[in-house]
C-alpha cells in the first residue's frame, strides 16, 4: 500500500537536500561513539541566521528549546495567544507556570491591548508565533516590540519556525533592542529535517546564558549537526522549496474562493480554510483517499476550520482535486 | 595532530557497530523531513531490555529523561546521593525542585538511613544511579526496593547507565513490584551511541503517563532511531566490548596496586583511583601526552581522586603506559 500523502503536520514532502543525506553517510564509528562538539555547526547557523557569535544555541527540535525556556522563566505566569502550536501550553504547565490565554481570532486584529494587559499583570514568559501557526498571519509590525518593552523582567518567546517563507525574522536590531527577546527557529519546516531534530535559539548571550545551564552539555545528535551544516548550504534547495509553498499557497487560496471559503492568506507553508459543517467530513474523505490534512476545529476560533500544507505543487494539486471530488459527492 | 585519546567521559573509544552505520547510511530524503514513527524501534528496545510493551519510552538520550523526570515530581524535593552525575541537581533545580544532598563515601557503606530519612521527611523524587558514577560502586541489594517502599508517592530514579557492564537491572519483577521506580537506561555507553543521543526510561505504563504527557512527540532523531534498531541486533558487537572493558578494569586495579593506591573496584566501564596529591598534576601530565582522564577533585569525598574510562584494552594500556611515565618523573 502506498503511504498516505502527509499534508496534515507541515512537514516538507519533497524531502530534505541530497547533501545532506551525503553528509550524514560520512559518519564513521568513533563519529557516533563519542560525544559531538558543536563549534562548527553553531558558528555556521549563526551565519545561516544573521546573528553574532555567541547568539546562537541549537537545540535538538525546537520543541526542547520551548521546554528551556518554560523552565528558566520559573516562577510565574506564561502568556499564550491562542490558537496555537500545543506544545507552548505543555511546556509552560511542566514548568509549574501558571497559563493565561489571550485570543487571536483571525477575523479579527492582533490583541495587542489584552496582550498588553495580561503581560503587565507579572507574565513571566509570553510565547509568540510569527506567522502564527495555524492562521498563517503575521503579527502586526510593533506587536512584538510593545510586549516586549512592557514586560522587560519576561521572557518574549517568538517562534519563527516559519520565518524562511514569511521572509521576516526579529533576529537583528530588534534583538539587539529587546533583550528579553528570544527567537526561536527550527529547521525541521523549510529545510525538510523534521526528522533530525533541529532547532535553535536566538538571543543575546547573557540572556541565554541561564537557558544553557539548564540544557544538557549533548542535545544535538550527530546527524542533526552534520545535516545542518550541509542544509545551510544548499540554498538553492531551499529556495526552490519556498518557491512551491508561494505557488502551492496561491492554489489553495483559489480554491477557497472558487468554493466560496472562507480563508487565510498565509505566510507559513500551510493555509487554514474555513470549510464549516463539512470539516470532519472532508477531512475524512481525503483520508480514506490517501491524503492526509488537519482538522483544527477544536482549536479556539478554528470551528469548521482544515490546515491544509502548502509545499510541493503536485501535492498540493493532488490534494485540491481530492477535494473538489469530495465536495462534490 | 592526532586527536586525543579520551578517557575522561566513559565514552566507548572503540566506536559504534558497524551495522549502526550502515543503518543510518539507507535514510532517504522523506525520512529526514517527515516526523518519525517509533513504533518498530520502542518495541525492539522493549524486548532487549526484558520490558513488556508499553514499558519503554524513548529519550533524547537520558539527559532529556531525567529532565522529563524532574519535572514530573514537581513540586518538592529531590534527594541526590553524591558523588553523582552533575545533571541530576541540574535537572531538579531547573524543575524548580529543592534538593537534598546525601554522601556517599565511597569508603563507607551506602547511607540507607540516611535515605530512609531523607525521603520520609517529603522527598518528591530521589536519584540513585546503579552502579555508581563516579566510584563505580554498586548499591547494596534491597536498598533500592527499600527506599522506593518508603517513598511511594515519590518517583525513584534508578539510572542504569552502566547495566551492560554490572549485569544488573531492576526491570522485572523489582519494577514491577515497586511502580514508582523509573529506570533510566543509555545506549551511549556500553553500545557506543553517546552522539547519537539515544536513551529510555522504562516504567509501568501508568508511571510513564504524565512523563509521556511532558515530552515533546518527536524527542528522538530518526538516525538515533535507525541506530538503535541495529545496535541491540548486534550483539556480539556489545559482548566484545564489555569483555574489553572487564580487561581494562583489571589491568587499572593492578596499576593502582603497583603503586599503592586506593581504587574502587567499579562495575561500570570506568575506575575511580585515588592518586591524592598529585592527582592535578597527573592529569596534566596524561593531557600533555594527549590522553584526558578526569579530575574529580572537586565532587564530594573524591579529593585526589581521578576516574578513567576502562574500554578498548590496547587504549588503556596506553594510558597506564603515560600515568607510570608521569608519575615516574
Amino acid at each position: 500500500m502506498r503511504p498516505p500523502l502527509r499534508l496534515h503536520l507541515n512537514e516538507n514532502t519533497g524531502g530534505c537536500s541530497p547533501a545532506v543525506l551525503a553528509a550524514i553517510r560520512g559518519l564513521d564509528p568513533l563519529e557516533a561513539s563519542l560525544y559531538p562538539d558543536y563549534t562548527a555547526v553553531t558558528a555556521a547557523c549563526e551565519r545561516w541566521l544573521g546573528a553574532p557569535p555567541g547568539w546562537v544555541q541549537l537545540t535538538n527540535g525546537l520543541d526542547e528549546g520551548l521546554h528551556v525556556v518554560a523552565q528558566a522563566a520559573r516562577p510565574g505566569r506564561a502568556v499564550v495567544v491562542e490558537p496555537a502550536f500545543e506544545m507552548y501550553e505543555i511546556c509552560a504547565t511542566a514548568a509549574g507556570l501558571g497559563v493565561t490565554r489571550e485570543l487571536w481570532d483571525p477575523r479579527a486584529a492582533f490583541p495587542l491591548d489584552a496582550m498588553l494587559d495580561a503581560v503587565a499583570g507579572g507574565a513571566s514568559l509570553v510565547y509568540l508565533t510569527d506567522p502564527n501557526n495555524p492562521t498563517g498571519l503575521p503579527i502586526p509590525e510593533g506587536a512584538i516590540a510593545a510586549i516586549a518593552a512592557a514586560a522587560p523582567r519576561a521572557l518574549v518567546l517568538v517562534d519563527e519556525a516559519y520565518a524562511e517563507f514569511s521572509g521576516r525574522t526579529c533576529i537583528g536590531a530588534m534583538l539587539d533592542r529587546h533583550r528579553n527577546l528570544v527567537v526561536g527557529r527550527t529547521f525541521a519546516k523549510a529545510h525538510g529535517l523534521a526528522a533530525l531534530r533541529a532547532g535553535a535559539l536566538v538571543s543575546h548571550p547573557d540572556t541565554l546564558a541561564p537557558l544553557r545551564r539548564i540544557l544538557p552539555p549533548f542535545a544535538l545528535n550527530i546527524c542533526a549537526a552534520r545535516a545542518l551544516l550541509a542544509a545551510v548550504e544548499d540554498r538553492a534547495h531551499l529556495d526552490r522549496y519556498v518557491a512551491q509553498s508561494a505557488s502551492s499557497r496561491a492554489l489553495l487560496y483559489a480554491f477557497a474562493e472558487r468554493r466560496g471559503f472562507r480563508y487565510w492568506r498565509s505566510e507559513g507553508n500551510f493555509v487554514l480554510i474555513e470549510i464549516g459543517p463539512r470539516a470532519a467530513a472532508l477531512v475524512a474523505g481525503l483520508a480514506a483517499r490517501g491524503i492526509l490534512i488537519r482538522d483544527k476545529s477544536a482549536s479556539p476560533a478554528c470551528a469548521g476550520c482544515v490546515r491544509i500544507t502548502a509545499g510541493i505543487v503536485r501535492h498540493t494539486e493532488a490534494c485540491i482535486a481530492a477535494m473538489e471530488a469530495v465536495l462534490s459527492t
